[in-house]
């Protein structure tokens, strides 16, 4: 008997997670053991509201192609945590909208969080009997999901990094007048993100020459002196640093700032790393001195995504599909690099509980320069997941995205 | 006599600033009246310094053709402004330099300050006798030059804006619970840029549903009803601002804010108005709220270029060259439009005198809706000049750009 395939999409947008949404579509739609793909309309939450939409009917063969080029997140995103508890009343209510609508197959996209929910509803099932199966894809622009070599979303959100911090650096060079240029990038945590703005560099010695992660302690004095040095070497001096940078004792630097915010999750909103520092430098140089918050677009970019993650992200839902109809259920979709040069990875599973709720930092081993640069491996890492132009549609000078109507 | 030619790039830098130098280059190098073309490194006060390069001789056929789609200022820039006293002895050095380098085509690439560089030394020539020609070419991103249906620059960033801004507004509607995003962008007394956001829309309504230029008076609780009215219609609301958009007597937002800087010249540095509304909606109305500043990107993005720019730029710079050799001195080339649909445009010749020192702002009766909105006739204005995608370079998955090493 056919069964139904439903779909989320999770946590924060990428450039990607719509093509891996392409490819539960498309690979779904080719097994006749399924019968229609669902799409759960903002997530988990949504759904239970009654939320979602028929992707096997409502979508043409050109939307779909437009799908897979789209940013953010076409079916909506939430960020809802599910019961701990088991034994709660919403897991039945879930699973019998489940029963309903004959799901045989539920895909989550997202990031830790997201596999917490997979997770989660995996061992719900196995305790109830129940035969769905529960499958996570990878996405996160952070890349901090252990137990793959990277994450669908890095490798574009990677790409804008490398390419706006060029231009920035072009930007910045222009005038004769020492100066410095800090760009705070994504990352409260993970400093993939950030590490990736070494890919902006042409030559050896080029900018960003400072480059600061989560992951190493921050230091003013120390910070201070390695501007200073920079700026005996070059007029323009490019700093890259991420959003979560913090001292020895885990005090965030945007925390010396005056205003600290939470956000609806009491978490910290980081902002203003960078302009904390612009101020120091400021202040302590009395150079030109600016600061630059690259902001949503690094996560959103389909003019800038790479057409190598774009291909990996449909490939990690097509996997999904196949792994689900071969009867694995909680387990996430994961990248195994066989290979750097010539690039090449294979799709495997890994059990979702451990991945979900952990993070995979960036390599202190990696981090080099007192904790100012990253390592040729890094470079040898990341370079692959970067190549390759989108097939932009371009329809009267703008890209041409699918919105859900 | 072969006479040489002397180029030089003044003020901030945009994505095609280097395709009017390009436009120098080759039809310089066309012509048998014209020797060498030189370059002044850090425009006129650069220059005066001593630091120039040989364009004719120190760039590959692969460099120039690389050269057009570099974004930023290959000669580097200044912000230098001439003696206005013409008796001044800094004219009779700048002149025997030119003597010994037998210069005979003086080109300066820039915006308002630029033409009076141009108009001055053209008029300390028309003093002296000096038979050699002084031509500005038209750049800013700010559009604001008089006497020309648009600049070179405005079109790239106008269509970094659109793309940019559709990315945004992609990103700001994934959840589920009301937000505003506000998005500024630059523009310190002209509008032009942040009407561009325009052109992000993809139908009737869609974001940003906000429009806030420096040309309308802004005021605050007007702009509190406009956001509560947006908020009943939409869950995601994008608000567009300019970062100088000032209230009725003149004070910019952004002074609302506590800090206010001034940069070299004693400018005031426009910082904040984003930052300033999103505290203001977060205080009113308790919604999620965020502000982006779209920063340098908006004039140095060659990834998101428009292709109509660079070829106007190109343009203008050849057109340039022909002038001086028709014998023009004083002026500025400048584009007619002789169609909308088809989009045509023609060279013209302008009096410099006519165009430095003032500023065409945003026309009053293309701003709607209470000072929120821009008119369908701005659209038609300003599709042309996005259309069409850069020749993009790329290698390694990063945009190749050229350096000036």
């Amino acid at each position: 008997m056919k069964k139904n395939v439903i779909v989320g999409q999770s946590g924060g947008p990428t450039a990607v997670i719509n093509a891996s949404l392409y490819g539960v579509i498309i690979e779904g739609m080719a097994h006749e053991e399924i019968g229609r793909v669902y799409g759960m309309i903002n997530g988990i939450e949504g759904f239970m509201s009654g939320n979602y939409m028929d992707l096997t009917n409502d979508l043409t063969q050109e939307e779909l192609k437009l799908l897979k080029l789209t940013p953010a997140a076409y079916l909506g995103s939430c960020r809802y945590k599910l019961p701990d508890d088991l034994s709660s009343p919403f897991y039945p209510a879930l699973f019998e909208k489940f029963r309903a609508m004959e799901i045989g197959y539920f895909f989550y996209i997202g990031g830790n969080d997201s596999m917490d929910t997979v997770s989660k509803l995996s061992r719900y099932a196995s305790h109830h009997k129940s035969s769905i199966k529960f499958i996570g894809i990878p996405k996160t622009i952070d890349n901090d999901l252990i137990h793959t070599d990277h994450t669908p979303g890095f490798g574009s959100a990677a790409k804008y990094v490398a390419d706006t911090v060029r231009e920035i650096v072009l930007d910045s060079c222009v005038y004769q007048q020492k100066s410095v240029t800090i760009v705070e990038l994504m990352g409260r945590h993970a400093g993939w993100l950030t590490a990736a703005s070494s890919l902006a560099r042409k030559f050896e010695g080029d900018n960003p020459v400072l480059i600061y992660l989560p992951e190493a302690a921050f230091e003013f004095e120390q910070f201070a002196a390695d501007v200073e040095k920079a700026l005996s070497k070059k007029s323009s001096v490019i700093v890259c640093i991420s959003e979560g940078i913090s001292d020895a004792n885990g005090k965030f630097i945007c925390e010396y700032a005056d205003e600290v915010r939470t956000d609806t999750f009491g978490h910290k909103m980081l902002t203003g790393s960078g302009k904390m520092l612009e101020n120091f430098v400021r202040n302590r140089f009395g150079v030109k001195v600016r600061s630059i918050e690259l902001n949503v677009n690094q996560r959103c970019s389909g003019m800038l995504a790479s057409a190598t993650d774009i291909e990996e992200a449909v490939a990690a839902g097509r996997e999904g599909i196949k792994a689900s109809l071969n009867g694995a259920t909680g387990i996430m979709i994961a990248f195994k690099r066989i290979s750097d040069s010539p690039y090449q990875i294979q799709c495997v599973t890994v059990d979702v509980n451990e991945v979900c709720n952990k993070e995979k930092l960036f390599p202190s081993h990696w981090i080099c320069d007192h904790g100012t640069n990253v390592t040729e491996d890094f470079l040898t890492y990341a370079l692959p997941l970067i190549q390759g132009e989108p097939d932009r549609v371009i329809k009267d000078g703008r890209p041409l995205y699918l919105y859900r109507s």
